[in-house]
Formats: structure tokens, C-alpha cells, sequence
């Protein structure tokens, strides 16, 4: 098989399962809603690896829209540490694109037998994380055979943001969602800015990726994308820690991947890649609008992230192929996570 | 100036800084006992930075503690996207050494507005931080002029060992809390095994450094440390999450320091680092016990972070020393955060 078949069909189909889940929202939100606690105390996220990094988007989106404290749980506290724990009130999503990682089955366990609510996320209802809820929410992703994960990323990311909208305000319309698989397609029917960019980056061993807020999950998954398919050392920091200390490393020649949308994070971000250029670093803007190396379609802040991490794919993709490597099987990695 | 100078004497102050806060620890426990809502709806933590390592700490204390969700805070959301909350019941505990970090102090006036009860953790009583808060936790470390943060860093992981303390049962007892500052004059008095170690290391690009679960900020703040010092790129990571994909780029002689001690995720990390091994990778063990490469004395895993990170600053130092740089003022490093 060509390197890359699986992977690419798979980003293919990212349009049409985010337009199947989008259709779906109303039927979403009476369904979180009927689940949640109420009064709710905090919501909990349980999730691990690329399901980590949606969670970072979910982590926002539900604290704005339930005003409530946003945990992501400590897996090895319910796994290891035999935590004696009082989750009632509590909210409990828990994301596994298989259903079949212990350690998340083991911790929503825990979490609904200490009082806690919970919430699959899970692309195969059937499945033990599916049967530990008290609410399924099925990505229809369908089956993911390439080793890099895609389309059950964006259709987490996708779930997060249905699952927020249906527990009160989130800064981003109906119109907006109902667009996004059209945004999707837009991204994906343009490889060209992706293969310019790959070429750019082949000599390189390590580099980091910075956004900030809203925008943060995506960095930290364009930078395990990345690391995954070609070996670079890849970082995801957000734009406030990256300054902090990291930035003495970015010097002359640095690659740097930055994630800008407009929006409050915007001016941070704006005077960081100045900085990074100043220091004499190879910034790379995935950003909406034509001057960005790597654009994006305009579409809300809360929502660029599924655009966002949809470029990454494509360039994780075209940069393993300009270094001679398959993305769909990268060395040293397996599909199931046995934590 | 002797390079080095001041990390060396603020490192040496730790045993004297770490006893002076044992001495406050019932103290400590009423005061934050008075402060928090009972009932506890959930904890927040609101930090950055090297204080985000310890706070990872603080929240697998503060959760065994309290049976209670303790979220790391996104100030983000507070300080860009004018999130509104309501943080009735909620704890908030605010780190900045400087207790300056605009950031930071904004985030906790706003959740104090929104009705948390709110705990500063400072260097400084008298500081912003400590006036926006109901209690201050003062950790009485003394002026810090070295840029890399050491005697700060171990203050807030034993201030959060002593609040976890306060407010519930915690897996260490009062006898190792008084022998903690023996412990730490025990690995600062023997800076042998850190140097043989930073010898192996002078030629590293990139490591990980890896633990899990009661260690793993310690990995953190070990990564950072050595980030910090020497500019080698360094990753703090789960080793649940090394497995999951980074795994891939350790190859041979790939460098990474593994964090152990005994307790329920030892046995994980055992093993890990046996793979790592059989992968070629170049391991250095920081554990109790005379057999590991950077020896730590016995202390309970719940509180082996402390001199965990005391060996990490050594490593950091004399490695930067071995390198030719020095470590009290690493190139591009600022000691104020402003984000």
C-alpha cells in the first residue's frame, strides 16, 4: 500500500462525520442536560493522550458555558492510589475513542460509584466505557486504521463543543456549526500550503507549537501529531509559559509552529511571533486569512481548533512523506493504549 | 562572580526554609481549615509556570485529601475571556513566589469575586497576591536572585504537603514531615552522584525525564530545571503517556531520567525503564536506595518530590557547569513573569 492511504482517507472523511455529529446537536444537549447534576459542583474530564488534548478545548468551553470549576481528572488517584473519593454533584465526561482503555473505564467507574454522573465519549457505544455510563455520546467516527488518530480527534473535539453548547452559553452560533464541516473540506481540498511548509521543516529535530486559550488544545495536538509521524521532538506550550522560560531555547533558525485566531488570545499570540522573528526563529502561522503560512477558514475562536488540528494532520502528513516515512505506521507506536 | 554562586547558596538554604514551614504545620492546618467552604464543592488551583509543578502535586494531595475535584484554572479564562462563574464552595489556592504575577493575582480577585474562598501561596505576604486573598500562606524562603527557581519551588511543594494536611487525611505522617529538612541536607551534602551523571549527559540534545502519579510534577519541574540551566530540550512526561506515543523517539542512547519511589507506581515505572533499556535508551534512576544513579534518601513517596527536585537542581547545576554556562543566569531567561 502507497504510505499515507490510511491516513489520508481517514482526513477525508473528517467533513462528513462532523456533519453527521453537528446534525445531531439538539438531540445532544437534551441529553448532557438530562444527565447533569443540578446544581452542578465541577465537571470532571477523564481522557488520556490525543483525547487529552480535546479535552483542553472542552476544558474551556465548559467552564464558560457551565461556570463551574473544570477538572481533568487524575487517572492514577482511582487506578493506583485507591482515592476515597465524594463525586456527587460532579459531572464526569470520559473520552476513549476505542472504549477500551483500563485505566479511563477503571476511573469512570470509580468516579459514578463515588456519586459522580458520567458521560462516554466514545466512538463505539458497545464498548466497556460505553456500558460504565450514564450517557453514551457516540462519535460515529467509524473504524481509524492509520496509527495517527484523526478523525476521532476532531469528532472529540466536535463533542466537547455540542457538549458545552448544551449546558449553557458558548461563544460560537448554530450557524457557525452547521458551517464547520463545509470549513473542514475547504482545509482538506488544499494541501498545497502544507507540502510548502513540510519542505521547510525536513532539516529539523525538534520544534515547538504555541497557542494560547481557546486555541491551547490544538497546539498540544499539532505538536503530538507531528512528533508522532516524523520523530521530531514537537512541543506544545501555551504562548504565556512558552515566554516564561522555554523561549531561551528559540534561537536563530528555531522552528516554531503558532496557532492564531481572532479573538482575546489574539494580540498575545500577534506579539509573540514578533518576538520569536525578532530572535531570528522560523515561525510558521497557521491563522485564518491568506498571509498565514498555513491559512484557515474564518470561522469562531471556540471552532478553530477543528480547523486547526485538520492543517496539522496535513502537514504531520506531508512532512513524514518529504522525510521518506509512512504516516500511517510510524515506528515504535501501537494503536491500543494498555495503561 | 563565581558562575553558580547563588543557586548554590539558595539551594543550600532548603533544609532551613523546608523546617521553618514544618514548624507552622498545625498552624497552617487551623488557619486553612477556617478558610475553606464545608461543605467543599471542589479546589481550584491557579498557578504558572515552575509553580504549575508544584501545584501538580498539590492536586493529587489536595484531592486525596479532600475526596473532592481539584482542577488546575486556565487564568485564560479569566483574565482574556472574561468567563462568568460562580465559584460558591470552591477553594481557591493561588501560587506566585513574587506574588506579582498579574495574571495570577487577577485570577483569584475575579474567583474571589464569583465566591470562592481564596488562599494565597507567596514569598511575599505584603504583595498584591497576598492582599487579593482571605489567607496567606507565606513561605518565608527569602529573596531569590538565581533565575532558576529552587528554594521557592520546594517551599510551595511542602506548603501544599502541609495544606493538604489541613484539610484531610494524607499519605505521610507527622514523623516524616520533621525528618524532611534531615532528608534534603542528605542530598545536598552529597552533590558526587550528580556530578558522575552530568558527565553522561554533556552531550544531550533533548531528554525526557519520567514518573508518574505523586512524582510526576517532580518530572516537570526536573525537565524545566534542566530546560532551564543547560538548554537542552526536556520533557516532562507520564510515563502513561511516554508509553503511549513518545515512546517512538527513544532510540538508542536517547537520554531519560526516571523518577521512582516505592508506592503504587513503582511497579510501572519499573518496568518502563526496563523497556527503555531494552530500547538502548540511556536511563538514569532518581530513587531511594543505593542502587539508583541519583539517590534519594527514604522518604514517603508522597513527599519524595521534595528531594526528588532537590537532586534535579543539582543535576541542573552541574550539568550546566559541565557545559560551560552559568547556571545563575541562563541565557534569555527573565526572572519576572508578566503574561
Amino acid at each position: 500500500m502507497t504510505p499515507g492511504t490510511l491516513m489520508a482517507a481517514e482526513m477525508a472523511e473528517q467533513p462528513q462525520v462532523i456533519a453527521r455529529l453537528v446534525e445531531r446537536a439538539d438531540a445532544i444537549a437534551a441529553a448532557v442536560r438530562r444527565v447533569a447534576p443540578s446544581p452542578l459542583a465541577a465537571t470532571a474530564i477523564v481522557a488520556r493522550g490525543s483525547s487529552d488534548h480535546a479535552s483542553v478545548l472542552g476544558r474551556y468551553l465548559l467552564e464558560l458555558a457551565t461556570g463551574r470549576p473544570v477538572s481533568l481528572a487524575a487517572p492514577s488517584l482511582h487506578t493506583l492510589y485507591d482515592a476515597h473519593v465524594d463525586y456527587r454533584d460532579v459531572l464526569a465526561l470520559a473520552v476513549s475513542q476505542s472504549g477500551r482503555t483500563p485505566e479511563i473505564v477503571t476511573t469512570l467507574t470509580r468516579l459514578r460509584d463515588a456519586g459522580a454522573r458520567g458521560v462516554a465519549i466514545t466512538n463505539d457505544p458497545d464498548s466497556p466505557l460505553g456500558l460504565a455510563s450514564d450517557l453514551t455520546l457516540w462519535l460515529g467516527a467509524g473504524d481509524e486504521h492509520a496509527v495517527p488518530a484523526t478523525k476521532t480527534v476532531t469528532a472529540q473535539l466536535v463533542a466537547f463543543a455540542l457538549l458545552a453548547r448544551g449546558l449553557g452559553d458558548v461563544p460560537f452560533d448554530d450557524a457557525a456549526l452547521t458551517a464547520l464541516p463545509d470549513a473542514v473540506a475547504e482545509v482538506l481540498a488544499d494541501p498545497e500550503p502544507a507540502r510548502r511548509v513540510a519542505r521547510t521543516l525536513t532539516g529539523a529535530t525538534r520544534l515547538v507549537v504555541t497557542a494560547r486559550g481557546l486555541l491551547y488544545g490544538a497546539a498540544l495536538e499539532t505538536a503530538l501529531k507531528l512528533q508522532e509521524t516524523t520523530s521530531i521532538v514537537a512541543d506544545g506550550l501555551s504562548s504565556a509559559d512558552l515566554r516564561h522560560g522555554p523561549i531561551a531555547v528559540v534561537d536563530r533558525g528555531f522552528p516554531v509552529l503558532a496557532l492564531l485566531a481572532p479573538g482575546p488570545a489574539h494580540a498575545d499570540l500577534v506579539e509573540l511571533v514578533a518576538l520569536l522573528r525578532e530572535r531570528g526563529a522560523q515561525v510558521t502561522t497557521i491563522a485564518p486569512g491568506p498571509d498565514a503560512d498555513l491559512p484557515l477558514p474564518d470561522v469562531p475562536e471556540a471552532l478553530a481548533s477543528i480547523v486547526a488540528v485538520v492543517r496539522a494532520q496535513q502537514l504531520a502528513y506531508e512532512l513524514a512523506l518529504a522525510l521518506g516515512r509512512d504516516p500511517d505506521a510510524p515506528e515504535g507506536l501501537d494503536k491500543v493504549t494498555v495503561t
